[in-house]
């Protein structure tokens, strides 16, 4: 174990030795292993957008040990996928892989204006399939947000009691937000901070924009000059917003589709002080050797190999 | 045990012995046994519709034991009921036929824009009436889905815990869909697609039709040319997407009525690599010899002992 | 017991020897102890229409003990009620008549298009005071109905785990039906056939009119030409489509106010293969000795001592 | 204990010795102990309206103490209040005057249309406080009634296995009333009706007015006769409506603000047979001396003592 | 133990010792122990507003280290915050401050005109954090407040149980008032009656307004002349509708940025008979000496140290 892992470890104050050695286990595994740095490979899109918009650019990608051996391969530091996924793979890949149970879902065959999520998965699952962490997403600025909150703080005590570690996706959406909003800067903060306070050893939000929401947060961005004009800058600011740093903030991309956008991205994480990346659909959705490469990448410039 | 019977069951990897045991026991029973092919007969059209309009056409079907000795002597694979109707037989026929009790209904004497079922049955009640599976609709597209996965995800954890498999009835419905939509193939792919990531070990569509409902979606299949003209192809499409063919998926028959439509309709089923079908209102609403014909006609295009 | 008594507990194939107990004592017990045919006196109207509306004509009832004597005197098969009305009598009446306890119950202070019941007694209420029963009233057609369906669900789970007898009180009612359709045959049936699907022992309905509620259905009576001119040929479609006859289906009277009204839909229940009555108005609230007479005259027609 | 006493406990035929002894305690404590007639001071008002409009007419009462002193120095029956008012004296006041734990409270700070009750106090609360019984407040008429009952039928349920008796207060408010059928008689017999077959031990009522509500009801009376045109009538009839009497139904004042009026009530209360008046802002808005005349002149007129 | 806190702790009757050892550990601790007056350092502002509003004017103040550290250094009476804030620092500071977990938070992504807030802490966390006490904010006048109110009733009842001591924040907020009705005095007095009323220990209030909100309240504030003209008496007020006095009501700041009229506020406290206050951004959101030098001026004052 290095020094950066055994750092990052001695945040986690309150938590049980199950827990450490489960982040421990993620922080150790892959081509990122000990750095301190995550790549997550999750894949939900068959829930989240219907399989045919996931796998159909890449069909091997409909076989759920598809996405096991592509991890595996590509080095990465933990897979996150919902029950069924996890179900059909997780005996012919056990312990090959840190795996992360995404609890809830949503599906896009109803659109609402609050969106809401279901759970799906039980930390009782997350146990008897040799997961390290649960995963769970909540969307403030919904009004479903509360219900979600309380849902992830009970689902936080149970896997905690139990040695798992907490994932929070963090995603800004619903009424309470502008289009523009779900993503700016202030919101992106405001976001990262509540999973923090609700618990999360792993945060992760999509990357923020220059954007500011809200009125009153304008104005302190104003008046205490709060740097967030590059990419850069809001990650740090965001890092900044959970706990100083002392929690793992990891990223989605932004709407970058080239590689090279997406490389540049990584350099802003990076440079940023960001934890690492989670990718799903630039992963999944080519073929598996143009995939390896481009994972490969994107741990080259976390581990300082690439540029 | 076949081969074939022991590759589906490696599908299966989180699975205890006791599902893997009672998935073996349908697989195993009736005329398909062995051939990884299933019949299912289906009896829950009593609270779906009315009784008149259920058994009005057949008055020896009011009796409940009607449905048992009908499965029984066609060769079915299983038998799926609700509480009512499995408790008034479950004795008398105790081990002949495989009993799936299916745990949520609906009833059409208040329609409603987003249908939502009851749950009129537990895994306890499936338990002492000696069945090897428990049966639950979802209706993707509807306002209640959210908590429609909640509820089969949590019955699906105390079944398989108990031994038991878990069949889902994935059916589109609600204020999300057109009309057209609940059995676009776009749709009916996703349907299975949830069913699926929920845990099920069989899942149960309709038909799908050209139809593609999802405007997101159709850029998809336009531009990968995902072949759906066919049926079969459809049915095949709606298998790749229950993971990659790695679950079993069965279908209900579309509106045909005459048999040799129905006939044509399985073959394009067995064509596209599909596992069955589940007859209900075809078997039950005709005379006993002539629907022992149906069904034995439609057993052997699966058996390829027909065309 | 005689051969009837053996018969029908036959029917109840899934029950364990606790609730077959309970039902062969109300079977048993009364004027009309062993021929299969019940006459129960239920007397909750207190709660459903206020207490003057339901004691005011005959002021003793407003006394608990008075009904618990009426039932015993008039030889009924068993009595009916909330849990303050059995309360207030079972010590007294203690082995003397087997009890019912109604678990839900309605009131008409607030008068909604979509009626709810509240429940207002509990299994373990039923148990520690002898009831052989316990009652519950759902609503086809309500809003509320999936609700209700899941309570009495897990009521009846618990109720046959402790050996007592389930009834169910069918009333169709609510933003579903036209106020005609309420009695309507084709949802009295159905009515009948859901409270059958959910596990009662003992089905309640009210007597159907001729009317044809629901489009879909009408096309099945006419085109299979099912008899339902006459109130027997009602009932005994209503028995037909509770299991083929195989559960015991009980009536309460229609609009008839003169005696000779009710005991000719008395004949017509008998007639028509139905299995007894629910009588409360008509019995408690004339004078204790008219009662006697007229319940007496109701078990005849039963019984066949009386046309 | 005297022969009434014993009379009373009688009617309480399925109540455990545990419940009964705690009835006679209240039966039995005090200036009208033995009599069969009860006095008991509440105190939630600082909850109901606000401790300025409660207490800011006679300081004093502002301290949880003054009420358990003034309940104790006027020889009432037993003090009502809600958990906090009970926690803070209930050690010092160990063993002077049977206490009821109030388990629900209503606060205006919102006015609703249909009013609700927050649950504010538990069983257990009762029991570690010394209390003889738990109070609860229903609202028939009010959309949340049905949740009401459900609630107090858990309460009881649980408060019974533990040997404390139930006191409900029955206000009918909400949609289902006009404002003069908030206190109609026919209303208020009715609430007390349901209060009783929910299990209540003791109930209380307002005062009735002479004002008949309901269309249905109104014809009974009519054509019963029920006589209701003096307050004792009313009484009388509210007290048949409750069990023929076999349950102790007392009375909050009703709109009277003269004492010499507030006596007229009572002696009403004791003509028509009523066992005791509930009376708050009457006893603690005044200087102690002088409340202590009025609850002495009141207990009086019950004793008969006094005119 | 001064007799000051023998004697506070001397009104929670109904305590067990391990609670009564909690608050006396509040009561013991730091620049007040024994005086009876407390100083509690509170920040979830995180989570109400954001962290850049909040943290965004004193950046180090985005380390939850940093708020342990200034509660010790200042000599706080307690350190109150959300969970994420204490896990991050609970081991690192363990003994060194008596702890409350804010059980429940409210952001602002979404503005509702009748708040709630969501649970995001449990005992159990409480407990296992080493916390002395629980905090739970109430909204009188939010259509929620009875589920508040219900939500805090039983987490109160477990914290006691366990021996932990009950803070709630009562705030009133919604659609029952106007924005002036918030602070009015009447409101307030009113929201800590009802807090007192819930069991609360520790009572949290806004500085009162002199605005009187209800009109049924007006009407006695003039009747009985309750003085309400300078702060002091408001406060007075306030703490006399909380128990007359015995129970521990301490105060947030009021509109006021100047240091002066901060001070000003608390010599208000002081004189009126509260029991301090709780300060949060006018703490942490200046450098820290300056903040310490703030707060040792408000413990002066309370002190009677500083005029």
């Amino acid at each position: 174990m290095t020094d950066r892992v055994k750092e990052i470890l001695g945040w986690y104050q309150s938590d049980n030795p199950g827990t450490l050695t489960n982040l421990a286990r993620v922080l150790g595994h892959g081509a990122l292993g000990g750095t301190g740095k995550l790549v997550i490979l999750p894949v939900d899109q068959g829930v989240e957008h219907g399989p045919a918009r996931s796998f159909g650019p890449n069909p091997p990608a409909y076989d759920p040990r598809y996405h096991f051996e592509l991890a595996v391969e590509a080095g990465c530091s933990a897979y996150a996928a919902p029950l069924g996924f996890l179900e059909a793979g997780a005996r012919d890949f056990a312990g090959r892989i840190p795996l992360i149970l995404k609890l809830n879902n949503h599906d896009v065959l109803l659109e609402e204006r609050d969106p809401d999520q279901a759970i799906t998965g039980s930390v009782r699952d997350a146990l008897r399939l040799g997961c390290v962490a649960v995963g769970f997403t909540i969307y403030p600025g919904s009004a479903h947000r509360l219900r979600m909150y309380e849902q992830i703080r009970g689902i936080a005590e149970e896997a905690k009691q139990h040695g798992l570690a907490v994932v929070i996706w963090s995603y800004p959406r619903g009424s309470g937000l502008s289009k523009e909003g779900e993503t700016a800067v202030d919101v992106t903060a405001y976001a990262a901070h509540i999973a923090a306070q609700l618990g999360a050893h792993v945060i992760k939000v999509k990357l923020p924009s220059a954007h500011v929401e809200q009125a009153a947060a304008r104005k302190v961005y104003e008046q205490e000059a709060i740097p967030v004009g590059t990419l850069a800058e809001r990650v740090r600011h965001v890092v900044q917003s959970s706990f100083n740093g002392r929690r793992i903030v990891i990223f989605s991309g932004g709407a970058a589709n080239r590689d090279e956008a997406v490389f540049e991205e990584v350099r802003a994480i990076r440079d940023g002080g960001g934890f690492g990346s989670i990718i799903g659909r630039n992963s999944f959705q080519r073929r598996k050797p143009e995939a390896l490469t481009f994972l490969r990448t994107v741990m080259g410039i976390y581990a300082g190999t690439q540029k």
